[in-house]
């Protein structure tokens, strides 16, 4: 599963790129399938949204998308979600009535509660009810999520953690995005969605204050890593990095740095190898509290350099846990392709509606 | 709740003192309710067992104790734990026909799929299988938990935590004890206990090996607080402390601790601050991953001074976490008296038993 | 005093930017004083070399400069040391028999003992020695330091430093430069040039092997600042810096920080305190050491933000030295302008010349 | 050398055992050099004074000691250091018209520029005049130093830095002592005593306050050893240690420490291996900022465990320095036996005396 955005609550204002116009996709289609519920999975991205429309088996029907554009104000981006969603089963071919639920993975924490995005700093939204929203204009339940939640929900129901009764999924990305699945359900709190993984304190300030210590987002994510690249290509420490992404941190993308490192700038493996003992901390710390079947790492960082980055994080995180963990410890690498967090988000709607 | 030893796993093997011989108390008693079924908690402790009968109610209808008695192996220990239980049912005056259900909190991580304890360092026992022991003396369905998470069941049945829908139980002591409580089932793995965390990593080395970074436990359990407060007391910095526990870290208690605070030692109620506030780093970490309604802190050190400590923990905790987070957060001291985890362990083998 | 590219051993190979060709200045000058002996000061730079002619009074007489193009090699490079000290006595119309002394000032370790550069990682260029080769083409005596040694001279001997039993200079920059005179006399090692202020160790791993514990160059270097900066860009934190500067760490100069800090950028400023906060701590070290009568900071940064940084450092080193060394403590900026480097190596030759 | 107190400034006031009257040891000797000059070293420590009178080869004619009472104030400890030299005078057979000169080592800092002792906190004495009180009393010149600087002088004129250009010596005990000898003179600031080695910054707070940041002494002193090591017998990981010395802190001493690792207590070891890394910080801090040609290791620790102290210490240091300084690195262990500080502080006076 391709993640790279997959950041919780802290997801940072990407610099804005040039603006590239994305219509709705919508073919009419002849419907294949006469018959037969479906269930809408909108992923709400911070670019772009794209809902899918699945069957019971989770295959595609029908699938739009279009530019979330949250610099508009929520009204304007609930309204493009309709359309969306719209679309998306006119692009199936589908009538709406066998619509049976629509599930949609947003940015930041939400309220699953109350089925409203609390904040989603990316688009500049605030307390947004998704579900009260898409629910009257499609009179189907809408169940929210967190995106990374929904992301971690797919690779529960049909990739590297099918059938786990704990599941952690754990995507280090620009920020350190990560969910759980326990006994079918995603770990939330009453009134906000949880697993902020990268906001764990790690090297903490000591004096109370808390102000200047760090935490694990800090240490190992992937714009850590950019930066420390940087330096090294800064001080003629990696040749190739240099040559390929200069010192400019947006152009030293997780697949310049597997080049560089393919390329032979042992400073850079260097860097990473440490985030990804680091965040071997974090995966310590999410095995002795829940004591998971199975961790799946994922996002761009992961699938640009599996390898490495998954021999580090599992000899830093059996290092740090107690031995009675070690045995059943089971770290993968994730298996679904990008996109899968609208499956994700279709399947926790079916789950929660059904019960 | 008193929860001085309530550490998982890593509870350190005291140096024993003066032993004191404890005699099974059994005197019999008229029954004063002549039907009704009970429950049974057991609470196994690194010195003392000690059992406790109870009714729907959890009122306490007899009781039973004796001396744990670790080195002499864990086969004489089942039978120890089954003459306890009989022992308390005798006093109780209740006929062993009435028992619904037997509830055992064990020393270190067990094995809740097999009712295993898995290993108990401080009594050197390993793969105990209580469950099925006591389950076949006594012909009734015995469930074990972790002795942690019995005193935060209890506070979750009974005390600060009642009626929480995640209530997180935190218990410093010679170690860091914690527990969960989500949606009225504790939070436990597959095949192993968990919420270990004391384990897990701060102030971290990042070569990859693990070996010399600290974990909270280490930073922040009483066991430090006392060797800084020894190390005070050598330097002179910590007149009163100095004068009642010299330089011993094993006279150096909780109350010795909060008494030379109160006496004017400075010095002293910096480093507990400074423990607290570590502590809060934990509590932050579980409050990102698990967003609990309520966190309740326990053990000795919080009863010896509860007004210093929650306040700096407070402090800590706000200072670290994501804003939304800061809103529904509710850190109390437990309720509960010392004892109260022989009737967590029977409260949860009753939710256990009857789902 | 500006000395940006003060940085002792470490100096990075900045990126190179576009050739310009740099041809000796030489206009022959009518001598204003036709007697007098005269010293020549030389700053052998990563990118050019600076010849000053002085009388006694450490006026300028007559100047050269022209590239070093240390790729070329050591051999080719002390040729054009020759060239460039010729030129500099011709600018001045001074004729060669009345140079009473050369000192150079060099980038890297040297060793005073032999008159060598032990290596100037920045020219590529080893055991060079310097002091025989320019001694025997100008028949007077050639003094070389280490090249930020050279500006602590001159802080000493005409700024802000004159007169101390005891100065430390310090100028942060991509590195971390310092150097100490104790009683008008440099501080060497027998063989080294010392005081590499950068490289003590700060924040170490503490399993024994030093490999990825941090110096105090990495976190308070201008370095350092510019790659939190740049994070702080990326993450939408500075919107001044990242409209000038993109998130490209070579443009973030040390003008560009002072600018966005200016203009708002308040995450900004935490950066720079933060790393002036460290530098405190080598201040600190050094004070603890050395005792110095008085501490000069200079450099790119310090010129930058003179009040923020200066102000920064003493609190932080005010907080960490005991207390006797505080009333006596006297942290100042440079005074001298830039090129003052080529002055104090001559003031140095003169020094060891003269005893 | 033993030099089990010798900590500058920060020696901590040592919990006083039984008091032990000690007289002055005065027996008259008939002189066996009738003629020469002598010279008298005088080392006052915290709990006795220590005067030896030695001929121009440093052999020694005569002694005295007495206890120094320091909590009786300063101005009767000066009539006490008077008497001490008298008596050692006397025992010597010497007369007074033969001093050549008199040198005080004392603790704490010291203001070499006045005679004076700046503070001495576990005297309890501040602004003592020592040089001019003991000048006026024999009438001769007196020169104090500080107590380590004393010591490290003894080791640079008779042991194990004999000949030196540049020689540290570096003693942790309780607290960190250290000294370094320039050309054959004592590196002392201009009003105050410096080489503070064991209050240099280590693992600094980032916060600019500088309140919890440690030290290099806070790491890794006699005293840090010795709470982990007390923390780990409590804990059962170091049998032998605890049964010599149970949990207090105030009984491990580094003999003891030496012992339980004879005995097999790797946890202990481990613990020492620690402390030396972290000395090997402060080790490579000097080479960085002095490239002294030798540094000697001495103190309690040191002698009780010198291979193992030296090898770990050797280690880290290595590993943290430039490579140029690894080469001439010369760290070896003190040589001159407990009582040397009085040579030392001799020694220094005639150096200063004669120039």
């Amino acid at each position: 599963m391709k993640k790279a955005s997959a950041v919780k609550k802290s997801a940072p204002k990407k610099p804005a790129k040039a603006k590239v116009k994305v219509k709705i996709k919508a073919k009419t289609k002849v419907p294949t399938k006469a018959a037969g519920r479906v269930w809408v999975g909108l992923d709400l991205g911070g670019t772009k949204m794209l809902a899918n429309v699945f069957d019971d088996q989770y295959r595609v029907l029908g699938r739009a998308k279009q530019k979330t554009q949250g610099a508009k104000g929520a009204r304007a981006g609930l309204k493009r979600m309709v359309e969306t969603v719209a679309a998306a089963l006119a692009d199936a071919g589908v009538d709406p009535s066998r619509l049976a639920g629509i599930g949609v993975g947003c940015p930041g924490p939400i309220d699953p509660s109350r089925g409203v995005i609390v904040e989603a700093p990316n688009l500049g939204w605030r307390n947004v009810a998704v579900e009260a929203h898409l629910g009257a204009a499609f009179g189907v339940r809408t169940v929210i999520c967190n995106d990374v939640d929904a992301g971690v929900y797919a690779e529960y129901q049909a990739g590297a953690a099918k059938g786990a009764r704990c599941a952690v999924g754990i995507f280090p990305g620009t920020g350190i995005g990560a969910g759980a699945v326990i006994e079918g359900r995603l770990l939330q709190g009453s009134s906000l969605s949880c697993m902020e993984l990268g906001h764990i304190p790690l090297f903490p300030e000591t004096s109370g204050m808390g102000e200047d210590g760090t935490t694990l987002e800090t240490e190992c994510s992937r714009l850590k890593i950019a930066i420390e690249a940087a330096r090294a290509a800064y001080r003629g420490q990696a040749p190739h990095l240099f040559e390929t992404c200069g010192t400019d941190i947006s152009k030293i993308t997780s697949g310049a740095i597997a080049k560089s490192i393919a390329a032979g700038d042992t400073e850079i493996e260097h860097i990473v190898r440490r985030a990804a003992t680091l965040l071997g901390c974090g995966v310590a710390t999410v095995v002795h509290l829940l004591a998971p079947d199975v961790i799946v790492l994922g996002g761009g960082l992961v699938e640009a350099m599996p390898k490495l980055y998954l021999e580090a994080v599992r000899k830093s995180t059996l290092a740090r846990i107690l031995a009675p963990y070690r045995k059943s410890l089971n770290i993968v690498t994730a298996t679904l392709a990008e996109g899968s967090g609208s499956m994700g988000a279709a399947a926790w709607a079916r789950k929660t509606i059904e019960g």
